[in-house]
């Protein structure tokens, strides 16, 4: 039995890591384990290491508790010896709330109870870019209002993608990429020919180097919506056996679970892969649930047809619209469907390019923001603006040539004033408007609501009327949620009337006083 | 037998009129019948009289054939006395084209087979305002592209519509409105109390009235889409017993129908009306067919429901759109469902109130429009705009304040260059456009088209690529359509790219040359 000293604290939330010498015989990703036991007073939790090559295996944890903790790790890696050793964890410094959880049916919660409300971005696969794209990435993330990005695992083949990308996640060779065109690409997607890879053989530098990026991200306060699958592929990644998936499933889940901010998104566009079944999709969900000890939100995207979101391990309903016209409008039938949180990752992208996904206005993104925002939603951001070097926000990351982003930190302060968390549908809407109401009191069946947000999306009225109960007192702000500005508009009981600008994109928050 | 000796000549398609004196006795529009055979070469067509006041009864005739013809009038009114007489009827004159058919499935001529490509707009009581007003509604008309205007027989009462109209359809008189406010108004709406009205006694000063207007349309080229009944009320017009109901409409049709530019809107909103039943609807219809020689354009238009456009004796579907954010989008869907011409007589209006039906952009209504037009259908306009002395072109007629009209005349222009008559969607449409070719070649089913109309909408595609075959030339023009800027791309054949600047709202119109 070896015994370690792990002098270094850690914080609640974030990862303890132990690293041991093990084998590097044979293939240490198939023919070892290793895995590790942390207890501490609350909580004892059993997780599954991984080789990191060069004969070093890890095992990762993440403590809930600002306690003492002992460990041990074992396996054939370490042919049976037991490492032990003991860390005190710390409580968590300040931007550390935990992972996100399911808070309350259809919203987001922090670990720590600090509501989470999602602003989410799609960089396929910024991360695979150089390191001067990612610095530039990270720092854009940095200035702007999102808390969520959706990214890849796998390097991505497709319109405006098809460039290598730093690294690999297997060893091997991939084919030969010089006779893509933009014609062409099309013929190579699905297809494994003139690629080499060992799928039991990891690249740990792949790994390494997204972790880096997660750790990044984390320290943003972003979380990483991980894409541990996709169909965009030529290399045959999308292609393996039922072993060789379930394999990478394990590497993947033992690499990262461990870090707080990480989401399961099964897949991209699932309904694309031409070779996987539901049956498929499941087994890797059971993987997950089996092996993930810490329970990071799970869902699975769609292209057209949705996964049956009513799936007990689905966390939330990550969407795609399925309407050229209409995307957030559907978010009322998809809550009561599914009574979860309902996620718009994607709602098309602003941007200029030649395919409808990737080319509305930033007007028309930010409505389909705060429709989805006021119908108890939340929606997901992407940028696909055609430039001379090809890099696409949407994919590559890189720096925003839009202007919806810019309406997102107003629209994020605004769903932070929400009483309790989260919007819900108010039952009382006209057929003309929408209008959230906290989640909380239509729970509890208020009458009256201490709070309303009322939009009116692309419509234009000059004035609207209100009328709550003949009680009540209101405080009324008039929001232009393109141009960002809140005007008082003072105090109003029993029926009232209030003036509108006749633009579009104007919203009327209402809140009771007490 | 009384011989009339008729020296005036008549065009084709304009209305003769036989005038005679008769009964003023008991009730003359109830008591005394009155009717004419109007008999030429190549058509004898009987149709009713109606009286019109002052011991008059008159029967009007509308030809079809320049040619000679002899008629025969008689009735209770002039005691079973036969009027008859002779004339001639000259060819159609300069921009007399006959009345609106039904072509080919889904689109309309006129009668001489030119194709009619409906611009519609909506002023429900245009014709009830005051004669300075109604001037300055055909002043504006005169100088607009619309040929198509939905109005309303009965006065209106709604927001925006609390005053007395110029004349009543009946002798009596109204309830007192000067108790009517913009807050009490519903209370009034489908009462009855406080009218005293003879439901059997007509004001032909009324009708007579809403001839002239008729004919000043006529003069303008514009079809008179005429709203025969309506729920908004509160003179109990909309609630008259079967009896009542079926002397108004054998009145209306006696006195209109030989106008070329009729067509016969049974209702507004006929699933409003709190007593009517579809037995009640159907009736009308089938003294409309059984009564109307001329087999004019009949339709009946909802606010909530589609009424059954299925039935036989409807021409075409006058569709007011059921969802806040879908209008036009649904065309395709109609189309199949019905086989009909789809008119889209309300897809919301242009204007600034507080209704979200009367509050769009103009841009959205010419989005409207483009997408209606190139999925095969005839799109609708009205406008809604707050102003100090409650004028709303959507009622009142007047001046236009809006900017959507502004593009119609270019938009029908477009229209007129499809080859055949109308647009059909294009079987190969991409998801993320909109395409009409013409819908002849589409019944033949021709693998070329000689014609595509693609629309883009609120998309900004900063190029798209086409190709329907290798050996075809085809001519590009890139449209702007809200600015009306045409730009000639040049010849174009196999597979080809054509630049677009972005934007929204943009057009690629291809042809075939031969």
């Amino acid at each position: 039995m070896r015994r370690y000293n792990y002098e270094k604290q850690v914080e609640k939330w974030d990862v303890l890591e132990v690293t041991a010498d093990g084998h590097s015989d044979k293939n240490p990703f198939v023919d070892y384990k290793i895995h590790g036991t942390f207890t501490g007073k609350h909580e004892t939790v059993t997780v599954d290491g991984f080789y990191d090559g060069e004969g070093v295996y890890k095992v990762r944890f993440m403590p809930s508790f600002a306690e003492s903790y002992t460990f041990e790790v074992t396996g054939s890696a370490v042919d049976g010896e037991v490492l032990t050793g003991e860390f005190q964890v710390t409580p968590a410094g300040e931007g550390n709330h935990g992972s996100i959880r399911v808070a309350n049916t259809y919203h987001f919660a922090y670990e720590d109870g600090t509501p989470y409300y999602s602003i989410g971005t799609t960089c396929y696969v910024w991360e695979l870019q150089s390191d001067e794209l990612i610095a530039q990435t990270l720092e854009t993330l940095k200035n702007s209002a999102f808390n969520k990005i959706r990214f890849c695992v796998f390097p991505k083949h497709y319109d405006y993608n098809l460039g290598e990308p730093r690294s690999y996640p297997y060893e091997g060779t991939p084919m030969d990429s010089s006779v893509l065109t933009k014609e062409n690409f099309l013929e190579y997607t699905g297809k494994t020919e003139g690629n080499h890879w060992d799928f039991e053989r990891f690249n740990p530098a792949h790994f390494q180097h997204i972790e880096k990026c997660i750790l990044a991200l984390r320290d943003l306060g972003i979380e990483a919506d991980l894409i541990v699958m996709h169909p965009y592929d030529r290399w045959g990644f999308s292609q393996m056996t039922k072993e060789q998936d379930d394999l990478y499933w394990k590497y993947v889940i033992a690499r990262f679970c461990a870090y707080r901010n990480i989401w399961w998104a099964l897949a991209n566009e699932y309904d694309l892969f031409p070779k996987k079944t539901v049956e498929d999709w499941e087994r890797y969900a059971k993987i997950i649930c089996e092996k993930d000890p810490y329970n990071h939100l799970r869902s699975i995207h769609n292209c057209i047809p949705f996964y049956d979101h009513s799936r007990p391990w689905i966390t939330h309903c990550s969407i795609q619209r399925q309407d050229l016209y209409k995307s957030s409008e559907y978010v009322n039938e998809w809550r009561e469907r599914y009574k979860k949180p309902i996620v718009l990752d994607e709602i098309a992208y602003e941007g200029n390019i030649q395919h409808g996904w990737g080319n509305i206005s930033p007007q028309e993104m930010v409505r389909r923001f705060w429709e989805a925002v006021c119908r108890g939603a939340y929606p997901g951001h992407g940028e696909t603006y055609m430039n001379e070097n090809d890099i696409l926000w949407w994919s590559h990351g890189g720096v925003l040539h839009g202007e919806s982003h810019k309406r997102f930190a107003f629209l994020h302060k605004i769903m932070c004033e929400t009483p309790g968390i989260g919007l819900c549908p108010y039952e009382k809407c006209g057929w003309d408007e929408v209008c959230g109401t906290p989640e909380e009191s239509t729970q509890k069946q208020s009458p009256v609501k201490d709070y309303y947000l009322f939009y009116y999306s692309f419509m234009r009225p000059s004035f609207r009327e209100y009328h709550f109960d003949d009680e009540s007192k209101f405080q009324v702000n008039v929001i232009d949620t393109w141009n960002m500005t809140i005007e008082d508009r003072g105090v109003f009981s029993g029926k009232f009337k209030v003036e509108l600008p006749g633009r579009e994109y104007m919203a009327v928050q209402i809140k009771r006083m007490k």
